[in-house]
Parts: C-alpha cells; sequence; structure tokens
C-alpha cells in the first residue's frame, strides 16, 4: 500500500471507525459532551448574539428542517447548526480539551444534530460520530499549538480546528467514503477563521461559523466536490499557515488507541478556562474568612496562556465579560459565587474598584489549571493560597451529577422543570436512542 | 476629534464617500470591472465546481431573490453571490491587481448584484459601492502583503482580504453608518480564509465564500450585530495574523484621492496572470518564426511569484491547469493561442512532452508582468526574447474594445449573440441605469 499523508489517513481512520472499536469510557465521555453542548445552548439561546444573527439571518434559511435549540423555531440545517453552536458558545460555559485550548462539542453536536433532525439517526451512529469530530478537532488544534509546534495566539482554535471537527463528524453520519472524507477536511480547512480581535457579539459567530462551514464542507464533498487529500499536511497547507513548526503526527498518533474526548473538560464557571483557578482560589480564601474590604492587593500567579487570553482588568461591556479574569475574581471574592449572574454585574462600583486592586503575575512553570494567590492586607499581614487543580479540570472533572446540575440550571431558563428533567434522561441516554432528533425538538422549547 | 485607528478611519470614509468626490477614470474602471465580472461569470456558469456546487447547496437556499448567473435559475442572496463569485473565478480568467495579488472584482460585484436584484438599486449607488469595496480589498491585500509588509504565501489573498471588500460594498448599498461599516469589516475578517492548496475544485469556492461571508456581515452589522472597531490593527488582529510586519498605513493612506480600482487588470488568458508574460513572449518567438518542434530548452526567468506560484509542470487535471506555467507555455508554442480551449489539453501528448523542456528561473529582480526567455534549439543555436510589459498589465492595459471581445467569448457560451450583445450594452451603461437588477437578470440565462 502506498504511504499516504496525515489528512488521508485520519481520513480513513474516520471513515472506517466502528463502534465495537471504541472503549465504554470514550462513549460515555461522547455523551457527557452532547449532555453538557445541549444544556450550554438552551442557557445561551437568548443571549443577544444570538438574537440578532437570528434576527439578521433567519430570512435566508431554506427549507425548515432542524430546531433552533431554546427559540421555539426551525430552520435550514446549515443555519440551524450556525444558531446552536452559537447559543451553545456564546456564555463561554461550553467544553474544554484544555491541551488543545479548543472547545470542540459545539461545532460538532450542532452539525450533528441538525443532521439528526433532517432523517432519523440512532445514537449509535451519532455518538460514534460525535467522538470522531471531537477527536479531528483536537488532534489537528494540537498539531498547529502543542509543543514542539508554537501556535499563533491571534487564531481562536475553535475557529481555525473546529470546522474539522463538524466537517468529519457530519461526513462520518452522512457515510462518506475515505476520499470524500479527506476533501470534506480540505474544504472545511480551506473556511476556517477567526481571530480573537473579533469583539462585540463576534466571538460567538466564530464557533457558529465553523460548525456551519465544516457541515456545509461534508454536504459538497457528498456531492463529489472535490479539495487536495493532503490540506493539513501540504506545504502550503493549513498547518504550515497556523504554525512555523506545525507537530503534524498529533494528528495520527494513537489513533484509534488514544481517545482526545477523554480529556475533554465542563466548566463549572461561565467564563474563560484559565480564570478559573482563581475563582476556585478565592472561594478558598472566604472559606478561610477573608473579608474582601480587607484587601489592599491580591497578585495571582498564574500561567502564561491565562495573561494571553484574561487580562483584561475591566470588561467593555457583559459581551466581553467572560475573559476579564479580574472580574471573576472580584465577583468570587465579594459574592462567594461565579454564576451567569455573576457576568452581569460588569459596572457594579464594588466589583469595579476591587478589580483595580488585582494583578495577574506570569509564572512560566505555572499549569493551565493551577494558581498562587498572594494577598496583602489592609494591615500589613500577607495571605499565601493555591490551587494545584480546579474544579472541572481533567484532574478534578464535573462528575456526571454535577454536569447533570449545570444542564438543570441552564435548561430550566427555557424549559418548564420537568421538561428540562426529561429532557436530561434523553440525553444521558443518547447511545440507546433509535431517532436522535427527538432531542432536537425537544430542546426548541417555545417561540 | 479623538484620534481613530486605520479600520474607524476606511469606514468613516466609506460610509461618508460620495459619487461627486470620485474622478470619473475612477467610475469607468469600476464599470470595466463590472463587465469583466459578468463575462467571466457566464464563462464559469457551467464549470464543474460550479456544477457541483449549486447541486450540493441549492436546497438549501432561501427564498429566491437574485439570479444564478448563467444557470437561468435564482436564489437567496447568500447563495447568489457564493454562486456567481465562484463562476466568476473558476476560470482564472477574473480581474488583477498586481500589486496586492488579489482578484477584487469577484467577490465585491457578486455581493452587489445580489442585493441589486433583492430591491432596486441605481447604477451610480452601485459603481460608488463597487469602487469602495475594491479599495478596501485591495488595501487590505497590500497591507499583509506589500513591502514592508511580508505576506504568507499560504494564504490566498482574495480569500482573506476579498470578503472585506464584499462587506464594505454591501454595508455601502444598504446605507450603514461608519460604526456599523467598521462591525461589517471585523465580522467579515473575522471569517476570512482560504489557502493556495485547497486543490480540486476548492480554489474558487475560497472566493465564493469571501463574496457570501462578506454580504453575510453586513447583514448582520445591519441588524446591530456588533464586533471590535480595530479589526486590522488589533494587536492580536488580522494584519498581525498575516504579516510579521504588516504595513497598516495602506488602508487610509491618500484615501479619496488614490484609487486602488485604477490599477486593475483583466487578464486576456484564462490562467494565472504570472504566466501571462511568458504566454506574449511564445507568441513573439513564434512570429519570429519559432517551430515548437525545434526546441531542445527553453528557459524562462521569472519573478519570484510566478515561481512561487505556478511551478506546475504537469497538471493533475483540468482543475488545476490554471496554475500550471509550463502547460501554457507549452500551448502557445504549439498553437499560437491561450483560451479556455487550451486549458483542456491537459493530457495532449505533445503538450506534455513539451512541458518537459520548459524549466522556470527565478529572476528576483524581474517584475511580474516581464519575462526573458532563452531557447535552446535542438541545432544547438540560442535565441532570446524579453518581454517588459505583458498585455493586460497595467502598462499595457487590454482597452475597452478588448474587453468588449473577451466579454462576448464568454457570454455566448450561454446567450445567444443578440442577448450577449445586449448584455454587455448594458453592462457598459452600468452607472446610468436605474436598476441594475436587470442585469443579473438578463445575465440569468436558461437552466
Amino acid at each position: 500500500m502506498a504511504e499516504i499523508g496525515a489528512t488521508a489517513t485520519f481520513a480513513r481512520y474516520a471513515a472506517s471507525a466502528a463502534l465495537d472499536d471504541v472503549p465504554d469510557a470514550v462513549l460515555h465521555e461522547a455523551t457527557r459532551t452532547f449532555v453538557n453542548f445541549i444544556g450550554c445552548a438552551l442557557g445561551g439561546s437568548r443571549h443577544p448574539a444570538v438574537e440578532t444573527a437570528v434576527r439578521a439571518l433567519i430570512a435566508y434559511s431554506g427549507k425548515v428542517q432542524a430546531s433552533v435549540i431554546g427559540r421555539g423555531i426551525q430552520a435550514d440545517i446549515l443555519h440551524a447548526s450556525l444558531f446552536n453552536c452559537m447559543s451553545s458558545a456564546v456564555l463561554s460555559f461550553d467544553d474544554t480539551h484544555a491541551e488543545a485550548v479548543i472547545h470542540p462539542g459545539g461545532p460538532v453536536c450542532a452539525a450533528l444534530l441538525a443532521l439528526a433532525e433532517r432523517a432519523p439517526v440512532s445514537g449509535k451512529d451519532f455518538v460514534l460520530a460525535l467522538m470522531l469530530g471531537v477527536e479531528a478537532a483536537c488532534r489537528l488544534s494540537k498539531a498547529v499549538s502543542v509543543a514542539p509546534a508554537r501556535g499563533n495566539v491571534i487564531w481562536l482554535q475553535t475557529g481555525i480546528a473546529g470546522g474539522i471537527g463538524a466537517a468529519v463528524a457530519a461526513a462520518k453520519l452522512l457515510g462518506l467514503d475515505e476520499k470524500q472524507m479527506a476533501w470534506a477536511i480540505g474544504i472545511a480547512l480551506s473556511e476556517a477563521a477567526g481571530m480573537r480581535s473579533v469583539g462585540g457579539m463576534g466571538f460567538s459567530l466564530v464557533a457558529g461559523h465553523a460548525a456551519q462551514t465544516g457541515l456545509r464542507a461534508a454536504l459538497l464533498a457528498q456531492q463529489g466536490f472535490t479539495a487536495a487529500d493532503d490540506a493539513i499536511e501540504a506545504q502550503r497547507g493549513f498547518a504550515k499557515a497556523h504554525s512555523p513548526e506545525p507537530n503534524i503526527v498529533a494528528m495520527t498518533d494513537g489513533l484509534g488507541e488514544k481517545f482526545e474526548i477523554l480529556s475533554n473538560t465542563y466548566k463549572p464557571y461561565p467564563c474563560g478556562i484559565v480564570i478559573h483557578p482563581s475563582i476556585d482560589c478565592c472561594f478558598a480564601l472566604q472559606a478561610d474568612g477573608l473579608d474582601y474590604a480587607a484587601i489592599e492587593q491580591l497578585r495571582l500567579k498564574v500561567s502564561s496562556g491565562a495573561v494571553a487570553m484574561t487580562n483584561n482588568r475591566h470588561p467593555k461591556s457583559k459581551l466581553n465579560v467572560q475573559t476579564s479574569h479580574h472580574h471573576w475574581v472580584a465577583a468570587a471574592l465579594i459574592y462567594g459565587t461565579a454564576t451567569l449572574r455573576d457576568g452581569d454585574r460588569v459596572d457594579e462600583p464594588a466589583i469595579v474598584a476591587l478589580r483595580e486592586r488585582i494583578d495577574l503575575e506570569v509564572d512560566s512553570a505555572m499549569a493551565a489549571d493551577a494558581v498562587e494567590a498572594i494577598v496583602t492586607l489592609k494591615d500589613g499581614r500577607v495571605l499565601h493560597k493555591a490551587i494545584a487543580h480546579c474544579v472541572g479540570s481533567a484532574s478534578r472533572p464535573m462528575d456526571d451529577r454535577q454536569l447533570g446540575e449545570k444542564f438543570l440550571s441552564q435548561a430550566q431558563t427555557r424549559l418548564s422543570a420537568a421538561a428540562a428533567a426529561e429532557l436530561l434522561q434523553s440525553c444521558w441516554k443518547l447511545i440507546d436512542l433509535d431517532d436522535v432528533g427527538i432531542i432536537g425538538r425537544a430542546a426548541a422549547g417555545e417561540k
């Protein structure tokens, strides 16, 4: 057999993978990713960014085929995947693969759910496709960002590597062969985009765009729209565009034996994941009896990524509160919580004042899920507190019960308590469903 | 007045620009860009890439509002802009701004024409918006690729900088204010994508995607979908993503006084523009009496860009013949022509054999529109020939008559001779039309 490149190798694996070869733990983690997706999509479905996108674009929807979660309407599958992924991402409450710095579940689940409403899809097929999509997105993201590769922090990994996840997942559900699978990857990567500077409402659009373009890439490939079969590793290809020293082997290393979805995590707090260790640290300081009014200065020694992505002392508006390390720390110290409600407190005088007293310092040895706090009190005393692994990290994952509670807290913003509980049960039974489309229809809610 | 950045400065200019401030020569060049666009869209409308994209995606079109050129059908404006831009780009017969290495007309004209069919638009408004869109696309492309900026040849400039053109043009036609204009730019740039490695049918999809996402960005901004107002110059923004030393001033230097569209050019041959000097050189050698059968070796000293983009000795198929320098040179030497028909001769034995005898050499001092040929004959003689400026370059532009002939040769593949001639007349009268939509409807042709 002729030697084939990383893109074709992955495409062959994805096209031929079978459920029997996937360990139960992997399938359960895929289900957890799905539970988290549906909950987040419900929770975010009335965010102004989603409201505005639906208002602007619903007139361009084709024949309705899939539900727009939490909004009681339907759209064609391309628009449904766009809106549903936006909703799942807009509150920064979505899943995170920490090593790959990506939120893989949104693009993958949104594309799959839309297809599953168009024509019945079994839970077994759905879960397998979901796992493969997450695998593609996380591996590609690692190939351009994890050492020895050096990524470029300008790009949003969910934007540039989310589309391949949606494409691979959709292509699997559509039954594409390995050649078409490679084309779908090539098409998706030719449309992969999204930068941290997008600002305003644009952040969730980047994720939604990945879902929509990935799904479209699979639909195009299915009809014979060709592309290169070496889009990832080509001399002028994706990997080289995004890293001077890409680590292409991340795409194929241990394929079918190592599963990236096992490293997927779910956030307990609706903000950038690199802020979470600091929030846990504040809760611990509070538990020790610290009163925020006594603080002269709070220094947080954090990972370099935390500074790069969340050193945003005073968020301009609720739209970018999710990337303000200072805001969530201040809210945690004052209220002892880190909830959607705390995200609304952008202009509260006590929080604004406390944000002034908080400083981030890069500790290049600090892990992304860890933090060390040095609190100087007004009376001159100095307190120390450290968190080794935050809640929701790979080392201290949210358990199924916690994930269920998170789901209900979001689902109940759009559904009755009974309907939310019933939907959660259906989501947990994903792999046994004959028709996953029932979940989309149940999650649609009222107009 | 507070100092504002390049993005906001351009947005302010575009939102406030008026036709009276635009020189007649600029308006005429905008008309020429439009004539070339309509002709190319007709010529490419039945290409397999377009056929396949329409087959795969037409089912997802919303309410029909605009014509799909050359195909006798209609689609929603987002799909019409996608398909029409693809058709205009797919034969590599589209316009070129040589300095910016971009084909600006496709994304801009496709977005505008779709809007002009949805609701009547005057020729005056259309031409102004067209000029502004081309200005945005070319300036942005220059900002990340022209010295002192160093671009990255991996990216297709039409992919990464075409969308801003469509966004600015559409935003102007929709009457957006300067704030919304800046959002439209920010949204478009967050979806800007496309790499040279895309391969297969993907090349034209990159252009089409720019048209569609740019138009969509304007529709989103119109409804209040916000984005940063510094998308180009932000620390983690577009320019930094695409060049280590971006030349942001290219975005605003001489705005309203210098017009990029005056440097737009139109190709006489349906292939990569950096191949054109070599084709002219072959015609000149033929005129001198050279018989291709006598050639032992043909060395072509060309610009570095020509080698980077077209050093493709044996194209894999008709789908990528446009980037094979060797193929077009061989066809020109054998047939004395460089037409769409020559693009089909990929597998002709005489051409395949002659391609083997042709070699490109980088001459870093060679301009993109120039070439020097050294022909070693089988009898040992050596011939020299040089072209200083190829036909269709900024120094030797196609005149209106030549552009009209090019239009008719493409239009007549889909329309009767009379209809093609009538359509050409309407296109030349663009600025005087009360309703530019008549052109889209006339260019639709038959199913």
